[in-house]
Parts: structure tokens; C-alpha cells; sequence
């Protein structure tokens, strides 16, 4: 199988890399099809992911409606809406029709106005009203990624009732695996697996049921996607703010909302914007435009390192060798920082740390950086004096365990200052700390050279 | 509920702060139980995994039994392996005997040996095979983390006769969600969902069933886990070469070997080692072990910009002025290397790109260097011309413009060379890049000066 699909997709892929318009005859879209058809879904969704949205459409037209639906349900919501935008109206109906209320929503926010009312239209009225539902919580809220098809119980039901109940409706529920348990006015009062149903004696829902554990609609869906998939816990379900329910948040959707959240993380550690598709399905000008911004920012706060040699020019004039350490030493420091800070912005994010553990982590900081200034230091100071004489050797020395210490303490407790003051730590966690590390490292070097040459 | 816990807790931080050894007497600790029963085990993981590994152990012991296993099981292997330590030995044997046969070998794998003999002679005979048996696989398999706990059906086998088999030994099975079905020679020939078995009419198993998607056991981990986790699959059959059924990988597990990874990604980023247990609970010592390998390697590789600056020296001698814009020319370049590298990891990481895409990324990358290189150039030429002067203007554009090209360039083509030679890319993401970049910038940049300046 796998050797078939493989020499499909590869045909695909040549006839997809010439022109599209021109060169797509109807015997050559008929072969097309025919190879589509011995590729498992996994590799032709794969296989959209890594071509530009015309062409994307164009396989995804290829395929029967239901391979199709399938195919589209499994891309990023900006994959799909460029997707929407490049396909007919016909077909997006009926694909927009098939997804979950949750998904629909991630989709409607990466669509145009006008597309948006358009697709909302072609949908029939319920439909269309839990969807409007899921748009009424705000982004980044659980509301915003559960799912409203829910089957709720009583407790008083008989556990045969509701298993039965289940096997009815199991094709237009999100799961048939939790099961919240209601009283008479939809308030949540109790949760039960359906595995609990299955290895129970007992005679009703009440008897089986535990405890419950809830999600509110308008928590942070980072945070409880994270706290769901830390658990054996396949969904929790989501209540408003009278505890009443309203759906359900699954752990294949919590996966979702936290790959975003780690692709952004990761993006602004490096300094850019998080991609909304596959790498090689953005636009070039879409890459560009994802790191301008921070580029420039990161750019102009250099302008600082300029000032600050600038001020010690003519130090650096008395004593040219003392220029040659300031790559070496920024970079130290800048590294130094990083690591502090990629650390505990990680720890933030699984919730390992919170802000008031400031202290703590300062504290811990402050004894690592020592540490690390220690080892770093010494071995500067051994070689700077070696080559460069006794001077230069402590200076080095010097500086480099000032700035390990400096470095490590401002990196661990920014992320977390930027967390308190409700700015995403990650912005801070490499690009701003390096440049701050940077300014401070070159006067402490300045101001240490100084002092030892008597200047 | 919430109000409480958070006192319970305070109460506890508060007397665990102290000496445990001398302060804890037999009534303070009767209160410390009697405030933990209050609170939820999601509380309780938490705090457990703030405190040291003696504190750790000193809460784990008042819990009850049951609820005990429940924290036990929630937390890091690597945490799990400390609390093992500092537990006394009856305790820990029936703490690991509650565990999974998958979370069983995770924590094997970090404590010492005689530990480990020693726990796993407390299992009974049945126990130790199936851990054993996951023990053979290598780390970083599917093997490694699958659940042996699978029940397996034939496609004879009457519906309704399964379900009653799966309510009779749910209790022992990893999921029951997930059903492989397998010949007589126990070879895998079909997966059907609980889900399936609750809708359909048919009357065997053969009629319901769909074709198997599977994982070797000999498979990564990590990238069954991404796909697993890309699905709305909660499991997955996992066969041996001979596609016997051995197991099942379920979603859980594949989020575990997703975190694990990620973190791993992200540290190394930030050029440090991942540390396998929470930020809190971690020492001190091994903050600084997971750093210092990295900063010595950086440190002494940047030892190659001081050597390209001693070439230059009597340039910057002669031109005073051209060390002020060092910092902020290694700097972009730096910024602009680790934004392509990071992006890159993170889509290789998502198997967004592979391997063979190397020459689309590259020349992706280019173009984007270019109009990076663009924008700051033509930035960095006026703001030169207006405060230093036309010939500082041209250099530091004409600088900017050639290292953003190729920061971009070799940024995005790193990772993915690292990843074909079977290295991390993500090691190669930013700490190198930024070393690469620095001395190579600061060849162009002396170049450019030299040119311009007529030396």
C-alpha cells in the first residue's frame, strides 16, 4: 500500500507543479482521480498541506464528498479558509455544513466578512444557532473551543435507559464517552464515564456518578486544554456562570488549542509570529510580513548598544583589544539570559510556575548565574591573560561573572513580570531580554576596564 | 470549594516551609491530613510538584491509598523516580503497581538500578512480564510507551457478545473505546471504535469494522504521537514486524511524549537541556548542570568572533567608529537567523516540512532575507548617512542587506541539515545559528568597510 501511495502522490505532485489552468486537461484530472484513490486520507491531507490553496482546492475538488469532508475537517482553520475562499460556493457549503459547531467557529474567524455570511447562510437554522452560540464567548475561551452537542442525564435515569439513549444518538454527539449529569434546571451535578456504566451494578445514573469536574465557559482555553490533557480525562464538560451546561470540551480539540499555543510560543522565543498554515503553503510575503515587525523593534532597541559604545569610544580608541570581547561577551550574556528565560517562560506554561512565585525564582536564578559566572569567568580569566596579558584576563574574567549573574536573574524574572502585567512571556523570553542583556553587559564591561587600566 | 482548598494549601506551604524533621510533630500532622482531604487531587498534584522530593513524600504519605495513586500516577517520571527515593519501600511497591505497564517503564528508566530491581520484584509474576516486555523496546519507541492491556477480537465474534466482553474487563483494560480485531494468528485486520459497535445494526464484528490504521512498535514515538494527536483517533493498535497486535498507544500517553518532546525543543532553543522535572522542584545544581555544557560550547565557539575582529583590528584602530555597530550587526543577524530557524524547526517538528523539501525552503528563504535585508538596510543606510556620515551610511546598509540575506538563508537550511544528519534540529535553531551568524557578519561587514573606505 504504502509504495503505491507514495508513486501517486508523487505523479500528483508533478502534475500540480506545472501550470494548473493550462495544463489540468479532463484525461489528466480523470488519472489524477484514479491515483487519489489508493492514498490513505493521511497522506492526502499531508499532501494539500504542502501546496498553495488553487492547488489545494484542486485536489480537494478531486476527491468523492466524503474523503473530501474528511480531508477538510483535518486542516488548520486558515488552511481551510484560504481553501473556502478558492473553492466554488457549492462545494464549501456542504464541507462548512460537516464541521463540528467548534470547528466552524475557528474557521469563521480566519474568513473575510462577506465569505463568512455567506457560508453562515447555507446552513440549516440549528445549525446555525449553535454556532452563533460558540460566537457569543470571547477568543481564547473555553466557550469559544467546546463543543454544544451534548447529551446531558438525569440522575435519577436507569443506567440501561441511558446507555440505550447512547446508542441513539451516538452519530450526532461529540462524544459518547462523557456523560454530564444534570438536575431538572440543566445544573451540573455530577460527571460519569461511559466505562463507569459499563463495569456498574447499579441501577441509576445517581448510583455511578462522580463528583464533577467542570470547565466555566469563559476560562482560559490554554490553561484548561493544558490541564485536560495532563489528565486520563477525555473531556470535561463546560458549564455558564450559573453552572448550568452548555457543552463540551474534548481533548482532541484541548490538543489543538495547545499546538497553537506552543507554535506561538515558539515563533515569538525566535522573534516572529506565529504561522497561521503550513510553512510551505504561507506566502513568502506572508513570512516576511510574520518577522518585519519584531525585526524592526529588535533593530531600533539596538540602536541602545550604539549609545552605550558610543559614550566608551574613546576607551575603545585608548585600547583597541578591549573591542575585540564585545561579540564574545554580548553573546555570553544574551545566551545566558536566553536560557534563564526559555526556562521558566516554559515552566509558566505548564503551569509549574506561577507569578507569585517570583521570589522563588529569583532567588534560584541569582545561585545558577553565580554558578555558571564562576566557570565561565574563571576560564576567562585563564585565557584573556594567557594571550592578552593579566589585565585584560581579569577584566574578562570579571565581566563575565557579573554578566552570567546579571543575565540569568533578568532572564528568569521577566517572563514572569510580563505574565503579571498581562503580556505574553514568550515576546520576552529571547529577542528583548538579549538586547537588554546586551546594553547593560557592555557598560558593566566598560565601567570593569576601566576601573582595572585606570582610565 | 475553591476558598477553602486555597487555605488548606496555604496552610500546608506554610508548615511544609519549616524543618520537616524537627517541626512536624504527631498533631500537626494529624491537622495537615485533615486540611488535604479538603482539597482536589488537581490541587494536591500541583502542590506536590512545587516541593522538593522529601516534602513531596512527606504530603504523598498522609494522602489515603487511593488517593495517593491517583497523584502518584499524575505525576513526571522523573518526579515520580525522586518521591520513590524518599518513600520508605512498602509504600512504593503498591504506588508502582498501581501504575500502567507504560508509565512503569517511564519511571524505571530514572531511578538507579538497584531501585529498580528492587520495585519491580514487588510486582507479581503477570505484572513483570508485561513491564518487561515494553522494557525490550528501545527509548523513543512506540514500544516504550504503548499499554500490553488491549483486548483484542476476532471479525466472527457476534456485536453484542463484545460489548459484554469489554463490560467485563473494562476494569483491567487501557481504553475500551478502541477495538483491534485479529485473525487467528493473532495478525491485525481491523479497528472498530465503541462508537461503531453502539450505532450499527450488523451482527459481527466483521461487519462494522474498518480498515486498520496501525504503529510498529519499533516506530518513533513521537511522530506517531503528532499524527495520533492530529486525529480525532483516541488510540491506535501498535504490531510487531509481523503485524501481530501488541498493544495499544492511546492519546494520553502520545500527549506525554508530545510535552516531553516540545519542552526539549524549546530548551534547546534556548540553548539549555530540558529539565525532566517541574521548575520548582528541580535543584539548583541541576539548573546549572542543564546549562553549563551549553554556554561552555557557545562561549568557546564564539572565541571565533574575537579571532575575526584580531584580523581586523587595525581597521577598527584606524575607524574607531566601525566597533559601535558591531553589537547591533551581530545582533540582526542573530535575530534574523533564529526567526527562519525557528520557524523551520517548529514545521519539521510538525512534519510540516521534510527532509527533501530542502531546496523550496531554502529559496523561500532567500526571499525573505532579501526583503528583511531590504527594509533594515535602507533603514540602517539613512539613519548612518544623517548621524555619521554618507561613507558609515553605505557600509552599515550594504551590511545589513547582505547579512539578513544570509541569516535567512543559512537559518532555514540548518535545521533541516541537522535533522538529515540525524541530529536535533532544534540544538541547531539558535545558539549556533547565532555564533555562525556573528563571525560571518562581521567578515562581511570588515569587507564592506575596507571597500567602502578605500583601506
Amino acid at each position: 500500500m504504502a509504495v503505491d501511495a507514495d508513486e501517486a502522490i508523487y505523479e500528483l505532485e508533478k502534475a500540480l507543479g506545472k501550470n494548473l489552468s493550462t495544463d489540468l486537461d479532463a484525461a489528466k484530472l480523470e488519472r489524477m482521480q484514479a491515483a487519489l484513490d489508493d492514498v490513505p486520507l493521511r497522506q492526502i491531507i499531508e499532501l494539500i498541506e504542502r501546496q498553495s490553496s488553487p492547488r489545494g482546492a484542486v485536489l480537494l475538488r478531486l476527491l468523492p464528498p466524503q474523503r473530501a469532508t474528511a480531508v477538510f475537517d483535518a486542516l488548520d482553520p486558515a488552511h481551510q479558509a484560504d481553501l473556502v475562499e478558492a473553492l466554488s460556493d457549492e462545494s464549501v457549503t456542504s464541507l462548512f455544513a460537516a464541521l463540528g459547531a467548534e470547528d466552524r467557529v475557528q474557521l469563521l474567524d480566519n474568513l473575510p466578512a462577506e465569505i463568512a455570511d455567506q457560508v453562515m447562510s447555507g446552513l440549516d437554522e440549528e445549525e446555525r444557532e449553535s454556532t452563533n452560540a460558540l460566537l457569543g464567548y470571547e477568543k481564547g475561551t473555553v466557550g469559544r473551543h467546546m463543543s454544544p452537542d451534548v447529551l446531558a442525564v438525569g440522575a435519577g435515569e436507569g443506567v440501561g435507559v441511558v446507555v440505550d439513549k447512547l446508542k441513539a444518538q451516538a452519530a450526532d454527539l461529540e462524544t459518547i464517552y462523557l456523560l454530564p449529569v444534570v438536575d431538572d434546571d440543566l445544573m451540573l451535578v455530577g460527571v460519569a464515564e461511559l466505562k463507569d456504566l459499563f463495569v456498574t451494578h447499579a441501577d441509576t445514573i445517581g448510583q455511578v456518578m462522580r463528583e464533577p469536574v467542570w470547565a466555566e465557559a469563559t476560562d482560559s482555553a490554554e490553561d484548561t486544554a493544558r490541564w485536560l490533557l495532563a489528565t486520563t480525562n477525555i473531556a470535561v464538560p463546560v458549564v455558564d456562570a450559573d453552572k448550568r451546561l452548555v457543552g463540551v470540551f474534548t481533548y482532541d480539540e484541548a490538543h489543538d488549542v495547545i499546538e497553537d499555543a506552543d507554535s506561538e510560543d515558539t515563533a515569538r522565543q525566535g522573534g516572529a509570529e506565529a504561522l497561521r498554515r503550513p510553512y510551505l503553503s504561507t506566502p513568502v510575503r506572508e513570512l516576511f510580513r510574520s518577522r518585519i515587525v519584531w525585526l524592526l523593534v529588535l533593530a531600533v532597541s539596538a540602536i541602545l548598544t550604539v549609545q552605550v559604545l558610543d559614550v566608551f569610544e574613546g576607551t575603545i580608541a585608548q585600547v583597541t583589544v578591549l573591542s575585540l570581547f564585545i561579540p564574545l561577551l554580548t553573546g555570553t550574556g544574551g545566551n545566558t539570559g536566553n536560557q534563564a528565560a526559555t526556562t521558566v517562560t516554559r515552566a509558566l506554561a505548564l503551569n509549574d510556575v506561577r507569578t507569585r512565585d517570583i521570589l522563588p525564582v529569583m532567588w534560584r536564578e541569582v545561585r545558577v548565574g553565580l554558578m555558571l559566572g564562576l566557570v565561565l569567568g574563571t576560564l576567562g580569566l585563564v585565557l584573556g591573560w594567557v594571550v592578552f596579558g593579566s589585565d585584560i584576563g581579569i577584566i574578562i574574567g570579571a565581566t563575565l561573572l557579573s554578566i552570567c549573574t546579571m543575565s540569568a536573574t533578568v532572564g528568569g524574572v521577566m517572563p514572569i513580570l510580563a505574565k503579571t502585567i498581562g503580556a505574553d512571556p514568550a515576546v520576552f523570553s529571547n529577542p528583548f531580554i538579549s538586547t537588554f542583556c546586551d546594553a547593560t553587559g557592555l557598560i558593566i564591561y566598560f565601567l570593569i576596564a576601566k576601573a582595572v587600566l585606570g582610565l
